[in-house]
Order: structure tokens, then sequence, then C-alpha cells
């Protein structure tokens, strides 16, 4: 490759390089993401140079005031890129040559492109991490603001989609609050190993000019500094645990979606999606589809399976989108409490008909066959299950009595899941109670 | 959402929409690459309404005018997006309605949103696949040509990384470029099934109008039409065959490419990158690296995992960039002829050994163990293969006699293995031919 | 490695292996599957060899012998794994010298381990190829039939899990037939490039002993011969291409059961699955979940990613039960008609009453958008779309008459959508004739 | 199903089920390791039985000493299972009820199937992250160990396979353990999240019947209990998490080996693997591959993509037997030192030779791009680049002189890079001192 070019590694080259080529190995369109870093980066490497003796004073003013130039011109965009630029690195260090002549090539001293490049995204994902965790705090009170002012609604938790069991309103909220509790628990420890310095580790064998790698650290205000200087330039440990934290996080959305998707059908009709997260159709009038929930569930199959920098960049864009959107779905919401009432069906306390069994003495085994029994015996004379006689259930066993009646109140049955973790208000309450604390705890 | 906001089916929403939620959902930024077969589906299914009587002649032409203006401003580059353009397809028919008034909203009669996406699609698709398949034509034409020119010179075949058996370094080129054959193959199977026009079939229920499929199929140039309705709008078979083509391929050209890496390190100095497709160091002076054939090693993974109309564009575009970088790193590779010829050892003919044995009647786990032991007495006595004397190998077996000094010869070696895709010359001529054939007749 | 310890490549090893590394590297446990092929490929090679002179007639026949001793031990399950085994073909080999003694030692001439692996693993996939086409056609058969029984009934056609228009029944059991056609067609064309016989490529060279590769084709029935010796024992694309079909067709198999899991929810009870495909419930009593559609769903996932012999086990044994408990599942369900009916509203019948409109001349925006406004009265004053008065319905556009009220009928509705592929009976039953015509043309 | 079957959850069921099915959806095959815990398990679980009432002291005593038999008879391998065992759990339960009778249906009381399956596998996995974490110290200590021991053998570092800078062989061992001290500290945090119990939250309203979730966190030793019933008996986030670990973790010892199966190639023949972990080939007798290198190269892609239970049983062995043949592989290792001194060549100094060029004061652009013109005329000459004369070099740059000698002196070269994190001696000490000072407190 031709020197005059202008390319930064052009000595040895003496062929011209393939146009597509060429194209192929530039990053400059998604990686201007990080002007800001690689700028701050840079002023941090300049004072290292300066205490080594590598840069005058002057030399170092000279290049700090022509990084907050360049810094300048990008936030007002009038940042110029050239054909030559590659990525984001060689267009600064060319813009800084440009304003304040040779002294800016003496900046790369001892800096290999790679651990440039690797210093730079650290410090953009610590302050991505910072951002993501802030919306997720969000999103974690949004929900369980709402999980406290709806304690006392009920309605039926499903497995397999089949209705299973009465429970709070409140407890379905919170089953997804916690598990979020969790994604922000580890984007902690995301930015923990995120926040480690690698500038000061050359190509591969590491500094050789005196660089103080300390006071680089506490210049970028890095918790610690990398070990060995070719792990330094060569991993990205921390961009596939990010990919992970998100392909997780991401997880948790897409279910709580599939189960707001499901609830806001015709059929279950237990929700209603506010028109600012609906949209409808070219063709049919009448629809309005759950776009957001959609959008937010098909996302989820976005964050997996690659690990690069530009991976990184459009998961950071996605999950900030997808938080905000959660966060606005969930707090817009309108509940039919009266339609959740009416989806508690009697056959769903067979499970509290067993448990009556079990307080007289019968082992669950056996109370969990009669209280089956008792089902089948109800589809097949078509009656719902609290329609039984006394006489009939005393024909599947002769525990029952007659205050079997207790068994058919909703309110009841949910109250009795008093342990901790439970749908009991108390056992409720304390899940909020817990979920605020840890939100606390993480904001320390 | 607000009517007045001029939004394609805005007539039941009364609130107005989260702007998060509206960049979430906009494909705007990477569906452009379809303006012109949104055009060009258009321009079919109008013809389409005229002969079902939905539109008149009149009504059509000015319709087929607007949308031939629609298509110049794109070509020249003067169309302007609107804010609310969320997609291609809306800004085509905003962009209409604005040239020829309301005649423009008939355009959409009984075609769905989702049953013109996926027309689109796999218009833009088939035109891809055509261009694909030639690039691919070119790059194993290109191997094919230097693996005839180049059939006479050997160089060691190598299993798990360690020097197996001597072999025509065409052999090895043809290797690659057969394994290419059948991605060519794969690529043809692929289009036949993107040639299939979902198009008349409305939202899920079909097309209404009596609107004529043939008719649309014959204007648009399709092989077939789809079957189902439901199935029509909704499938993404093509997406997910085109994508998996797309990695297989790159798993070839990714093989290929870490032979070349290896090949062409200090240590093998079998090869030599053009400059052309070499890169250097921002730090060592010294460096050229493989990068034109690494990054087609790392794309192979950028291949995987999402199946949305964005992998399509980005896969399609790596692919055609990654096809020509190859062709390119082929014709112009240096190959070390002399060094080739020194890297061949007489331990490479430990095979050959045993095979003489064979040919003297002993069973060949027997002369594979016969020969083992040559090779660990020429080791233990620090001596080639091929310099163990006649009496040394006889300690191993009587069969040995004066000819067997007819197997150090690398040349012969080779020659042997005629038998149909081996490495004989003979055998790699016919190769080449059936390669040659294959071309043409899948260009056919 | 000892040569004592009967390893087949152990003359020029003298340390002993880590016993890790030794169970590390076996695969015996599961590919002993394999046995029948192993013994099929024996045979066939020592035919070839045989011919090739490197036999005679007495040593193959008695290699024929002891080969059909290995395989009646197998199939009398009599057959004893010795610790040594590392995997079916050593193990084979290893008996059959015990049975015939030395002459089994000449029939690995020219064969390495890795193009019998490939060879054995061929003709094992081209029957599984066969078996599962045998079990998909049988699904197929059983949808199309069912769909031919139950063209009359309605229903709701969902998107986005809204309703969307009326359909027939049948017409959503043939979106999925339809499916499933293409994943039929494509195992041809998998099982095509499948039966493609590798045999006599040896390790990396090809064969020197002149075997003849045509011969040894038409004795174990391939339809073609690999073209190059190293590409033919090391390229594993037909076991990506299998994988890769498998995981289309189940994300087929994982839709229709993702539909039917809720169609057989209480909700939305417009089917029930038979007892012989549910399951219950542990601890509730009352459940009956629909757990086989779960685990068609759940499989999903299990085909993905890798891309081993192994995994063409597992995946193989997936798919058979799969396409079975499919089979099973569609065959005995029940449909609710009652329910069916009365899952259609008036307001899915918007798009007709938009239609109406474009009948009378307006353009289609302009209906789409008198409709949504009609839809938007309903819903405002709590009535049905089809409860709305003629002057109510005036007061959005003068075009509607008397005649709106023909709109009102499913019936009529779904009988409009007679373009091919449609929900049209006459459609429907062109779509019956089109898959049976399909079914029948992949048979032959 | 029919309740006579035995099955637990039969009273509401009256059709069979199919065959097919019923295979489908067993797991007997592969959870049977979790036999142990889920006896564990259950004997926590009727203490808090005993605790709350709902089962006698002397009923408490009958379950445990009948759990004690059944662990017995795993133990010593005479529990036999029953064709309707469908898992672990209804084996061992179904068992218990043999042995003690009726009074083993009051075990599951309150007690859902899934509570105890996810009860079962977190004990499972603490124990194996246990186990792993000490295999693992176990090779980083192996490592370091050697890289203290060989700190004073100098070798090339390599960049894209191109020889980059000298370096110490101990700094490229560090790189890797570096990076496994990561894995290290990732599968603490995994551990600790796995550390939870989830018992006692039912199916999913919770435990309705006084058992205190906080006595049986106590009785099985976990590190606290989870918060919400619903998220606690679904939730998988630590199976995802320990898959990732453990393929990040195969990630680095993926890379190690890579660079092991170079090193060990002829042409780069820098070290030797010990027979122990090599093997030979069926055809060729001189061949010795790295088997062992390449099983953990291909290992790596086994523990992606899955997230269930089978999955973590075949990736712990995975792992644990990696980690073992890792470690003796590197304790086994032989280094050639004196073919790694042989192939540190002058043109590695080429970065030495820019920064004595910035030492003299010229700023480090222009000294990359003198360095690199040196290395260009040293080509062009034909020698190598020490051996320009003073006269030639001062033709590119009067700033050298005599002293420049002192550049081409490989010791010197590695010990100039004493920041920390580098190749020089004091700096490999920090970095072998940093890592021992992890190790023990990770296992404190």
């Amino acid at each position: 490759m031709a020197s005059e070019s202008g390319k930064l590694w052009g000595g040895r080259f003496v062929g011209t390089v393939d146009p597509i080529m060429e194209k192929f190995n530039a990053s400059i369109a998604y990686d201007r993401h990080l002007w800001e870093v690689d700028v701050q980066g840079s002023r941090g490497y300049s004072r290292g140079l300066e205490k080594a003796g590598l840069l005058t004073k002057a030399e170092m003013d000279q290049i700090l005031h022509g990084l907050d130039k360049v810094a300048e011109e990008w936030a007002q965009v009038t940042f110029k890129l050239s054909p030559n630029d590659e990525d984001i690195h060689t267009a600064n260090e060319r813009r800084l040559k440009e304003l304040i002549g040779e002294t800016a090539g003496k900046l790369h001293t001892g800096r290999s492109w790679n651990n440039q490049v690797v210093t730079d995204l650290r410090l953009w994902m610590r302050q991505t991490c910072s951002t993501l965790s802030g919306l997720l705090w969000e999103l974690i009170r949004t929900m369980v603001d709402r999980a406290e002012a709806e304690r006392d609604v009920l309605f039926p938790g499903y497995t397999h989609l089949q209705r299973a069991q009465p429970i709070r309103w409140s407890h379905w909220i919170l089953s997804h609050a916690v598990a979020l509790t969790r994604d922000s628990e580890r984007l902690l420890e995301v930015r923990k190993r995120i926040n480690v310095l690698p500038l000061g580790s050359g190509a591969i064998a590491g500094n050789p000019l005196g660089v103080d790698r300390e006071l680089l650290r506490a210049e970028l205000n890095f918790g610690a500094i990398t070990l060995n200087s070719m792990d330094a330039t060569s991993e990205r440990d921390f961009v596939a645990e990010f990919l992970f934290w998100a392909s997780l996080c991401m997880t948790h959305l897409s279910r709580m979606a599939e189960d707001l998707i499901l609830y806001c059908t015709k059929e279950f009709s237990l929700v209603q999606l506010s028109d600012a997260y609906s949209t409808g159709s070219s063709l049919m009038p009448q629809k309005k589809n759950p776009d957001s929930l959609e959008l937010i569930r098909s996302k989820a199959g976005r964050v997996f399976g690659r690990e690069d920098k530009e991976a990184v960049f459009e998961v950071s864009d996605t999950m900030s989108a997808v938080l905000q959107v959660a966060t606005g779905v969930i707090s817009t919401l309108q509940i039919h409490r009266e339609n959740m009432g009416q989806a508690l069906s009697p056959d769903m306390l067979a499970t509290d008909l067993a448990y009556y069994l079990v307080r007289k003495g019968m082992p669950f085994r056996q109370a969990h066959e009669a209280s089956g029994k008792a089902v089948f015996m109800a589809e097949t004379k078509g009656v719902a299950l609290n329609q039984l006689s006394l006489q009939e259930l005393q024909t599947i066993s002769p525990l029952f009595s007659g205050d079997v009646s207790c068994v058919w109140d909703y309110g009841h049955s949910v109250e009795q899941y008093g342990a901790l973790g439970g749908t009991a208000r108390s056992s409720v309450d304390w899940q909020i109670r817990q979920v605020r604390a840890l939100l606390q705890a993480q904001q320390a």
C-alpha cells in the first residue's frame, strides 16, 4: 500500500489495495459511536506520555488542545470524514495532525491500534452499562409500584396455558420483576469486569517506554488494570458477557411480552394495551395489534450469536429502546378487573380440595387422586366442581364433610399461600419490600 | 393513532404513539434496498387490478406513470423521505399519492402490507441469487484455471496440520473448488423456491376481488404461485434457506482462507499473498498481515443466527464482497514452488512403504505396523526414513528387497493415486473436466 | 501408544495414553447405530478389493462370511464390545479378526478410517431420509384428509393473535400442510446429495491400488461418486444440510403446535386434544396439559447448533418421534364446531365492509379509513359493528345503502376468497388436489 | 391415562397414552445423575413437613429410613427401574412406596414436580460447580508453575500468525492463565446464584400448608431463598449462566489448543506433545496427531445452544474431561528451546528500531515510517534487517548512529517491556504473583 496515501502503516507496502477489500475492512460506518471515548482515551494517554517524559508539557498541551477541537467538531456535527478514514481512531488522529501538525504523530507512541480500540470500547461500554442499569431500575420500579397498587386483584395463574390456580395479579407482575432484578445484578458484575484498563499493553509484548499504567488507570478512572499484555489486547470476554446479559434480559422481557400478548387477545380479555403501544393493519380496519409486545419478543432473537463491536452497538440500542417501551407498556396497561374475576373457575380449586383432605389426614398422593375423581365426576355430570353435592363427594372419600364448602372461595384460596414467595397478601407485600430493598442496594 | 397523521391504518386509533415505539418499529433505514422491486411489484399488481375491473385503463395508466416517476426519483437520488415513512412501501405509496392524487389509494385494493413485503423480498432475492451465482462461478472458474496451470507442483497434504502425504497443489485447489460447486447447486435450488409468487393472497383469507394470480405470475415472471394464502404471507423458509446457503458457502471459503493463512506464515512459506490483499500494523513496521483471509474467515460467523430481512441485506453484501475478494486472492496469490518441494519429507511416504509390503502380499494391518516400526527405527537412529539400509528394513520384514528404493520418489508416489478423485495427474485432469462441465450445466 | 494394546495405529508410539483422554476420544457409545451400514460398506469394499486383485476370491469369501457372522451377532444382541473398541469400525474389524484370522487385516487396504466413517454415515443417513420421508408423507396425508372432511367449518383466522378474518378450518390445516410439502421436497434434495459415494478416497491423496470406484458405487447402489479425495473424506455438508432440514421442519411443526396449544386453552376452546396426547399435573388434580404439543415445540430448539455425527442420530430419533406424535395429534384432535362459529364476530368483517365501498368505486385507502371509522363508532356506542344503522353508516359515507346488510354473513365472506390459494370452498378444494398431487409426485 | 397404571397424576384421565409419546416425554435416561440430590432434597423436605405438623415424627422417621434404603440401592447399583418410571423423581417415590407403604404418599404434600426438579437440579449443579472450580484451579496452578520454571525462554509472539515481537514463553502461558482466572471468578458468581433455594414454592401460587422455607434453606444449606413462587419453579437463568460460563471457558481452552496445535506442527516445531495426548492414523504409519488438542478445540462447539437439563449433564462431563486433559497436556508438554530461539529474527525488532528513533526525539508515526523503510530496504537487498550498514540506515534518517547496534539483542528487547503486564522478567514475575494471589483469594 503506497505510503503517500497517508495510511498509518504504509512504509513497507508497494502494491495498491483492491477497493472491495478496503470497504470490506472499514468499520467507520458503525464505530463513530466511539468518537467521544476515543478522544477521552487519547487525553488520558497523552498525560501518561508526558509523565514518562515522551512528551514535553508543551507538546501535551498542544495535543490536549487539538483533541478538544476534534471533540468540538464531532459535538457540533462539523467533523468531516475523509475517504481514507478506516475507523474512528484513524479519523481522529488524521484530523489532529491537520490541526496541530507533526506533534500529533507522538500520540501513538507505544500504543497499538488494538490496544487503543479495546480501551475505547471499554470506556464506551462502561457508560452504556450505567445507562442501561438506570433504565432497568426504572422498569422494575414501575412494575413494583403497579404491583403494590393492584395487590387485591385476583386472576388465573396459568401453567401450560391451562388455568392452574387463582393468584394475585401482583404476584404475576412480581414474578417478572424478580427475574429482572437478577439481570440488574448481573449487569453490575459485567460492568465490574469492563471497568479494567488495558491501555499501556502495546501490541503484544507490553509497553517499553516507561508509561505508568497505574497513573493511566487513575486518569481514566478505571477500577483495575489488566494483568497480561497479550491477553489485554485480544480478549473480548466482556463483550460476550454483555451480549449474554442482554440475551437473558431479553428472554425475560420476551416472556412477559408473550404473556401480555395472550392476555390482550379477545379470548382472554384480561388486559388492554394503550393505543400508544399498538398498531393497526393496512388491510383490516378493525385490527389493533400488540406490536410493541411482538417487537419486544422478536428482538430477543437479535441479541444472540455475534460477538463483535458492531453487535455491541446494535444490542445497546435495542436494549435501550426495549426497556423504555416495556416501561411504557407496563405503566399504561389497563387491566379488566371484572374479566379477571370471571376467569376464575371452581376447577382451579381442585388442589385446594386435595389439601382439604390432606388436612384431614389423607396422604397427598391419595388426596390428589380423590380430587381428580371429583373433577372427573363433575365433568361427566356437566356441572361445576363446586356444585357436586356432599353426598357425591362422599362416594369418593368419607373424609368430606360440610366444611368442604369453605374451599370454594378464591380469596380464601390465595390467602393460604403465606409461605415466603407465595401469593398471599402478606407474602406479596414481603416481595415488594425485598425487590425495593434490592433496587436501593444496587443503586448504592 | 390519529388519522390526520397520514398513517395508512389510522381510522380506529385515538391515542398517539410513543416516539421510541415508532423508531423501534421502523425499518426504512435498511429496506430502502427494496425501492426498485417495490415499484416493480406495484406495476404488476396494478395490471392485475385493471384486468379484474378494479382499475379502469386510465387509472392504471395514471398509476403506472406515477410509479415511473417514483422510480426515477430513487434512481436519481432525489427521492425525499418524510419522517412518517415507516418503510419503503409506505414511502412509495405516500409519494405516489402526492404525484397522482387519490387514485393512488386504489393500488392497495385487496393487497395486504405483509403480502406486498413478501412479494418485494422475493423479487429482490431472486435478483440477488442470480448475481451471487455469477460471482461464485467466477471464483470457481478462477480456481479451476489455476489448478490446470499448476498441475505439476507437488506439496505436502496435511491432516491434523501434520504432514500426511505428497499431493499436487492443484489437488488442494480442487478440493475447495468442488465444495463450492455444491454451494452453486444449492443456490439454484434456493432460487427456485424463491421464484414462487405470493401476490394476491391478501392478509390471510386470500383475495376476494377477482384478481387473477396466474396473470400476476406471468406479469412478474415467476415460476409458480404459492398454494395457500395464510402460508404465503407468513412463511420465510426461503430466507432461512438463503442464510443457510450463505453460512455453508462461507464455511467453505473460511476453511480455504484458514489453510492459506497458515501457508503464508513464515514457518510454512508455501505461498505469498499479494500486497493488494494484505495490511500492515500501526505499531510494528515489519508486519504484513493476511487481513483479507482473516476477514473472510471472520465473516463466516456473521451469517448465522438471524432470520430477518435485515440479515438478508447484510449477508448479501457480505457474500458479494467475500466472493470477489476470494477471487482476487486466488488469482494474485504467488506460490513458492521450491519451498513446496522442500516441505516434502520421506516420512510422508510411510504409507507407500506399507503399500509396498501389501503388494508383496502382507495384509494391510501388518504392513501398517511394519512401516510404523520403520518410522520409529529411523527416528531412534536420527536418520530420514529413506536412509534406513535394506538390512535394517529386513529386520522388520523379510519381504523388503532392493526394489524398495523405488518408493522414495514423490512424483512416483502421487502418480499411484489414479483412482477417480485422487491426486494422480490423470485424475486431477478428470476433476478439472468434471468441475468445468458442472459450471457449464449450471449456467445453462 | 504401545503396539501390544492392539490399537490399530500403534507402530510408532511408545508412551501410554491418559485414560481420560481415551474416554474423551471414544465414540462407541453413540455410533453403534452404524453397525449394519459398517458391515454393508465393508462387504462392498471387499468386493472392490477382489476386483482389483488385492484379495483372492477365497479371501473375499472368507471376509464376507466373517462379516455375515458379525452382523448376525449384532442382530441377535450377542456382539460383545471390548474395552479397546473405540468405535463401531474398530469393534467390527477386531471381531472379524477373531473370527477369520489375519485375512481380516486385508480389508482396510487403501481405506482410511475417515473414508470408512463417512461412507457408513452416508449409508445410514440415506436410509434415515427414506424413513423420515415416509413419516412426513403420512402426516401430510392425515392433514389433507382431515382438511377435506371438515371443509365446511368456519372459524376465526388470527394475525398477531387478534381475530382477523373468518376462514375455513381446512384453510388453517392446509396452511401447515403446504409448509410441510416444502420440507418434503427439501428432504429429497438432501437425500440426493447424501447419495454420493466417497469410498475409495483413502486418507487424502486417493486410492493407489487400482480399486474401481464406479464398481464400488454400483455395488453399494449410490447415485454418483465424489469428485475429489480430500474433499470426500472431510466434507460434512450433507450433515449440516440434514440438520438444517430438520430445524426448518421442526419450525413448521412447532408453529402448528403453538397454534393448537392456544386453541385448546379454556379461553379459546376451539379444539380438544386427545387424552392420549395429554398429561396431568402432580399437584393440581384438574389439570390436563397439552404436553405432546409443548414437546413438539420445545424439540425445535434441540436440532440447532451442532454438526456432528452424534447430533445426526439424536435429531433423527427426535424427528421420527415428532412426526409420529404430530400425526397422532392431528388424527385424534376433536374440534368444537359450535365454539368455532361463536368465535366469529362482526368486526372481523370490517375488511369486507371496506371492500363493499371499493365495489362502489371508493379507492381502497379511503374505504379502509371509512370502515375504521365505523369500527370506532360501534365501539364508542358499545354495539356490534353490524348493529350500526344505515343512517349511522351514511354519516361516514353516502355510498352505504340497504344492500350493506349482505356484508354480515360469514359464509358469504369466505366464499369471496376464490382467487387461487384463498379460503373459498373451491380454492380449498384446489389446494387439497395440489398437495395430493405433490405427494404422489414425490413418492414416484 | 388410566389411574391403575400407577402414574402419579392419573385421576381425571380416561384414555391411554401413545407409547411413542411416553418415550418422548421420559427423561429417565439422562436424569439418573440426580438420584443422590433427589434423596437429599426429599430428606430436607420431609423435615420441613414434620415441623409444619404435616408429618408426625414417626412418619418422618419412616420416610427418612426409606430414603436411606433408596440411596443405598442406587449406591450399590441394585436399584431397579420400572418401565413406568418417567424420571428419577417418580422412580424414587415409587420405590419409597414399595418400601414403606402409603406414608410415602405424604412426602409430596404441597410440593409440585417442577419445584422438586428445580431444587434437585440446583443441588446437583452446586456440587458440580465446586468440582469444576477445583479442576480449573489445578490447571491454572500447573500453568503458573510452568510459567515460573521457564521464565527465561524467549520465542516469537505472533499476531495474525505472523511473527510480531520477541516475548517470553512464560508470557504466552500467562496470557492463557489470566483468561482462565476470569472463568474461575465467573464460576463463583454462577455458583452463588445457583445456591438459592426454590423449595416450598408449590406449582405457582406458593405453599399453603405452613412449611417454613427458612428452615428448609438451613436444612439444605442454601445461601438464600427465592423471592417469588412463580419465578422460582420456572426460571432457568442459572442453567443458561452455567452453559455460558462453560462456553467462554471452552473458548479460552480452545484458543490455547489452537496455538499449541500450530506450535507442534513440523513447520513451527516449537513444542512437542506427549504421546499420552497424541494418536496415530489407521492409514499413514508415520502420523502423530495432536488429537487431545483437536478434541479440546472441537468440544467448544458442543457447549452452545441448548438450555436444558440434559445439556447441563453433558456439558459438565465435557468440562471435567477437558480441564483434566488440558492439565495433562500442559504438564507433559516438551518445549524445543533451541527452535524457539532460532525462530526469532531481526525483523521482529523493527518496532524497537522505531522506538530507537522515538527516543532520539522523532514522533512515533514518522519513526514507524522510517523503520518500515528500513525493512523494505533490507528485503530489497535480500539481507536481514540487522545487516543494513549505518550508512544505509542514515539515508533513511540522520538520527541513526553507532548505538543502533544495541537494538539487535532479543534479551534486551524483552527486558524493555517493564510496564505492568509486559514481557520483561520483572513484569512476568509480577503476573505470576498476581495470579497466585487470585487463586488463593478464590479458594478462601
